[in-house]
């Protein structure tokens, strides 16, 4: 099973492809599609949809899994992180994909084994996990990967975090 | 110049299409498109970036104007209603359309005359300019023709609000 795990945010969006098999995962691919102010936010918002359709045109997965969020910021921010998450989810639904959805705490329960994990932990278990040499960057990489990671713990849970 | 205003949520997008043309407006088209939470977040969005594509397609605008949103609320509706209008702008911009946004100050200023109106000022002040019989309804189609006409009284001031 293919899965990639997707951190949407407005200048950072990170992505990581893991291909889910016996209980273990194998890296496929992971990194980041940065935008930038110069570009209006209708073009950051595009540039963002492109990218990632890219990666599902390229790995057709079986899932797409997201962090859901919460915000303490202002809702200012909250708009924008927002529409980056509505391009990007927009885009594994125009594909017919199938997407999941997993709160910050099912994501630290699945990587680290208990719900306040700190960010610094989560990425060292990625690494483990994965296997890598070292924690990928930037965070957002990082914490895409993880929520990839908490999708192949959760799927033999069956379909219950679907929400598509 | 076809000009559409658009005010999106995720129930309800409301849309106005209008020709201004020597300092007048003719109505073309009003109206909304409506989700259900019966549907998933991500078929939310997918019917409105499918909906507003018939729109753009049918009527070809010069120019696509979309309120920009304020928020006292909290976060969580922020980033459910940034996803929707993510969706709506997304759907402008891969058109490759001019894309427009203004302030609720502005678009008070355009259609009433002075910034601190009411939403029923407003509302009447959009039945009289276009000429119509009654307030268009739901609230989401009279503010999306607010913005068509905000645009339209703006656009002399040349490219100062255009974002893309």
């Amino acid at each position: 099973m293919i899965i990639v795990g997707i951190d949407p945010g407005i200048a950072i969006v990170g992505y990581g492809v893991l291909e889910y098999k016996n209980n273990s995962f194998k890296v496929v691919d992971y990194g980041a599609v940065l935008t930038t102010p110069k570009n209006t936010m209708p073009q950051r918002l595009e540039i963002i949809y492109n990218f990632l359709g890219e990666i599902f045109d390229k790995y057709k997965p079986d899932a797409v899994a997201y962090e859901e969020l919460f915000f303490n910021q202002n809702a200012k921010t909250a708009i924008t992180v927002g529409q980056a998450r509505g391009a990007a989810i927009l885009c594994a639904q125009v594909r017919n994909l199938n997407i999941y959805e997993y709160t910050p705490l099912q994501v630290k329960q699945a990587v680290v084994g208990y719900g306040r994990a700190e960010k610094k932990q989560i990425q060292q278990m990625v690494k483990v996990i994965l296997n890598l040499r070292e924690v990928p960057k930037p965070d957002d990489t990082a914490d895409a990967l993880a929520i990839a990671i908490c999708h192949g713990h959760s799927s033999h849970a069956g379909e219950m975090f679907r929400i598509k």
